[in-house]
């Protein structure tokens, strides 16, 4: 019929959460769409040995290691996942691009910039094809959004507004671990931030400033091992302001004291002719409101993003039916995997530096209560 | 690390989108959920073979037949799974059971009762693992709202009401199809209607008798082969009140005439001591009135179904993720095979007659405009 | 600046809930709209002297008396506004026509149709201004659905679906009283479900047969003065199927035993070429779906009926601050006031006749279990 | 029946929106809720003799007067009600509190703190009833939410969250008038804004400092009288970071160039117990998301705040049936009217001040681009 098509072989460092959605976005992207190359989940590495064994079986790899230098420098490996805690990132993505692998990266790129940018010159130095893993893009609605953004549906864009609220850290007895310590997890800003940032950039440009604030509510947690407390370095809420360079204002809220606040993002833009927003709960909808109609039609339209117009639906299920989570990181391996030949990846990890960018711009912004220039940090970080 | 799990041969008869649906649900199965067996999609069948081929190649089934006897028949095929159009289930389940394959079959069971029977008995006389596809049954909240009806957190169930609308027919100018052929496509009744019945079936208790009507608005549609009108005589939009066993009142709405409405299904129970509601296009959510609680609490709870006490929950994704269509499909799968070495299956082919036999009674009830017993139509078919 | 306008001297007969909202309605309206008259609450009739004294004083009327008959014969009353219960309305109609007054009846216009046949005789021969108080018509957003309907928004009517749901009987320690006394409280079915039935007569055309199922789950209630339990002769829980003359079909649902379900009534039609649905607990919004539409916007519309260029609209408040219930009952009673000088009420006690003969069409059917034809229970009254 | 009940003179400044609000709130109070007084619409002033004529007519209100100090000095006016753009505010309260009348002004107290101050010091003085017009907080729902969080229904207050949008300012061929002049209008801070602020003082308590930025999109606008363009010096958007002085962290959102947001605001806090949310949009409802509930149950509530045990709930309609904005204004005149003859109004005059004192932190950290204490403003107006 065809000749056999190519495969590649997939490593995924870390079998959390994330090593379980990419896992199962490469099992299941040849499934949607037709692919130029054959993903092969070849192996998954973790310092846990009997976890990793255990995650691999359930998730379809088929070796484990318990060192991801073994998996970066494996020769059939192809592309190299990050899908660890933050604060590993950037070491890994570096050795990657330099064993000459093609890398994806779990976003944040790093738990800050500095090192972040030393990823980001590692891969561009290296060549080698990479991206970072802000996988919501990849949602049909919130990549409709930014179609009907590109085709001029809302005209200028005036503000942009964001807001992730998740309850993750709300209970005081929840123990310390990794996500409590910021040089590991990251900050709240840049764990869930960073995937409204990375929208915010995508679809209105470049950040100029930000004023920020972030507070953490329960300062110290029971370490599970030593049963002493231990401080928590990490903000559990902050917000931002933004000014863009295009002159658009913006608004972001990120929190992780929110009861009964599961994981619920939404993005808003409001531009000279119209108003977008999406919503995370209602994630096969978007909603549209185009100030140039009758005023007899004023209000938002519900569109339902499976139309087969839409940008991945047609791949996917007969209109209302439906996607789930798991969909954005299927269609992300599967964008992936289709420019495996050229190689052109978007967002790259150069994206995630960007973010990371804006990140510290916020994270600085809190401490110091000032103003924060995008441009400080990285002219800082040289 | 352990025995070496057994394989368990798939066949998929069909390659539209259920044929999709299900070898997709085959392939992240073992993803999702730890299963005592491995399922391998071995084969595919479709009279049209190139269309076939393509579609097993999609799908990732490794074979294809243009006989779906062909397949029934084949030793590496433990499980024949029906995805063709309702007019030929009946028989090929006959012939699969008889083949003393495992079945699992679309719905509904047949275009009539009479022949959903003859699919039924072979089944029982093969003794064969059976199941009818009313995948909607395996959706989370779906799920949940069965196990919240045997707590007891309704109380006695007093209304039962069901809606599923698309607009799928509206169009006058869509061609003739097999899904306007009534012996072929089966009613709007039984396409639709039938997982509204399987869920009023499950949910209530047994069904005693309807009155329905049917209407159908576009009488004749264009035969792409002859360029010629063809009579439809399937109904495009039916409503049904019933009477449960118990007493309790139920009715039904089944359309695919109505505009801007892709697929959207609900349910409602109404009992003594509260009220759920699940909404379609809400799917990882479950609505839960308690008339129990105090009254300054008064209202509606938006349950996210998704909590991993919840059921299937835990094997997903983390609370507020959400998953899909596809979810319903894979815990399908995932259910059927965690049962493979016991074989005890549901809801079973058994079930899909007696939803056949409130099928046939409402569209009975239709066209003689009369209250029709569900025991008439299992008597009369004897 | 210009002549005092004329007073119209109202008398209100019954002091319940609708005795207040008229009142209110008629204190509100001049407030809403210029008017050519000026209404003045001029009396209120009640059985309990102290109680419709209490009553009076709050909703701002003048005088009271004891005897409705009083009322309206009394030579400063105007317009008699009937806000008793139903199985007294036809009296009072009759009574108030005969007297050569003006006349609003709260809706059903009877508790049967012969009766109410009785009172629209009355009227008929009177040739006084009458109205039936379908006051939910008058909501914006109700307003602007019929108005969009005839406008061609959503082309030939299809189907059309409502449904009202409470919780006012599900508490089966609710003690007796009128409203569980079919003679005086009418069913749910002409309760609730005349409001449903009037908009389907207006919106979509005539009913032509209809078939319904009733229910009672609690039959026997416990007289508070008495302390013996009483048979309930009222449906909690009813159901219909109708189909209308032009070919339409419809369905409703009234019910007042759904928990959580405080006052929840919808109405949907599917056209040809659009959906329209009101949800009464989002009052101030209309869906609309529009089929001609391109499919990348597939979906529907939240219109705000606050729109000044919509029904009433530009006589409340700004668009999107939203009006309540008693808006329903002032554009009521500012429409007839309106009117006054030529009298063209509309909806009439005849609409309310028509929605009558609906409402003991399924009566019928539900007690006999067998389609009624409407025009049966015209003729059999004859 | 009882004594005649005393009357109350009303006197209302300015003839616009407000004054219609206003003046329909005193004629509906009496009937929706039992008054110690009566209030009567006495005199309404304006600058356009015409114009306030006719808006007297309509809304009620018996004389007119071209000088508001008339108004202010007139023997039969007890209550002055100062209605006017928000520029005019102080100098009319200090007149009528000069006066000895009571006084309510509609918010914000004034156009910059320093007046605002001014009109706070002469009713201090005075001694006089005096209230402000944050009308949003006797919404039902909105005080359920006050009542809910005293009651310790979210625990101590983490965040709190604000947004008010509107599309008012969207167009830029809108003409300029007195809104776009800031020492008339106030900013978009003070107008929308205020009301948002004055619920964070009420619902969280005193705000410590605070982060702003503002933007204007159309820096000129064409004033109609002489056809050239005027500079527009209010914000149209803006927005800003708080911190609490509980330390409670909150953010606020005030724009009125947003497409298709007629009127939108929502207020959410997040304690450590739960959840509390409040869309204007769905005015009659209140979601309530509670972390120590049992996590079967995970999700939040919509209450539906018209259970008679829930704040004016019991003086209105039954549950389900809803008010409207008026209701607010209804609810305001009455807790006025009500506390009449012992003069406790609240919030005061003195609340307005401190919302002026948080809208000028915010006015002058968007100008200096730093975080801003409230203090500051207080100390530097001394």
């Amino acid at each position: 019929m065809s000749a056999p098509v190519r495969e590649v072989g997939i490593g995924i460092v870390g079998y959390g959460i994330m090593g379980k959605a990419h896992s199962y976005a490469y099992t299941a992207a040849p499934r949607i769409r037709e692919l130029p190359v054959r993903p092969r989940l070849r192996l998954m590495s973790g310092r846990n040995a009997e976890a990793v064994r255990a995650a691999a079986r359930a998730y379809g790899v088929e070796e484990t290691t318990g060192d991801w230098r073994a998996l970066v420098d494996h020769p059939d490996i192809d592309i190299v996942d990050v899908c660890t805690p933050p604060g590993t990132h950037a070491e890994i993505v570096a050795a990657a691009a330099a064993a000459g692998k093609a890398v994806l990266c779990e976003k944040p790129l790093a738990a800050d910039y500095a090192t972040a940018l030393g990823a980001a010159d590692a891969v561009r130095r290296a060549g080698v094809p990479n991206a970072i893993g802000f996988n919501y893009r990849r949602l049909p609605a919130v990549s409709l959004m930014k179609r009907m953004i590109d085709e001029g549906r809302v005209g200028e864009i005036l503000l942009f507004r964001a807001s992730f609220l998740s309850d993750e850290f709300l209970d005081p007895s929840v123990p310390f671990d990794w996500r409590f310590e910021r040089a590991m997890g990251g900050t709240t800003i840049s764990d869930l931030g960073a995937h409204l940032i990375d929208m915010a950039l995508w679809m209105v440009g470049d950040i100029a400033d930000v004023s920020a604030q972030s507070r953490t509510f329960t300062t110290e947690r029971v370490d599970p091992g030593s049963g002493r407390p231990r401080r928590v370095d990490v903000d559990e809420a902050s917000s931002a302001l933004v000014t863009f360079a295009s002159g658009a204002r913006g608004s972001f809220e990120m929190a992780r004291t929110c009861a009964r606040r599961p994981c619920d993002f939404w993005v808003e833009v409001n531009g000279t002719q119209g108003t977008l927003r999406f919503d995370y709960p209602r994630l096969n909808e978007l909603l549209y409101g185009d100030a140039r109609e009758d005023g007899s039609l004023y209000g938002m339209r519900v569109i339902r993003a499976e139309h087969e117009s839409h940008p991945y639906a047609a791949q996917w299920w007969p209109i209302g039916q439906g996607v789930g989570y798991d969909a954005s990181f299927i269609n992300q391996a599967a964008d992936l995997l289709e420019r495996w030949l050229d190689g052109e990846w978007d967002p790259s990890i150069e994206t995630g530096l960007r973010v990371q960018a804006v990140c510290e711009a916020m994270e600085r912004s809190a401490e110091e209560r000032r103003w924060v220039g995008v441009d400080e940090i990285a002219a800082k970080a040289l």
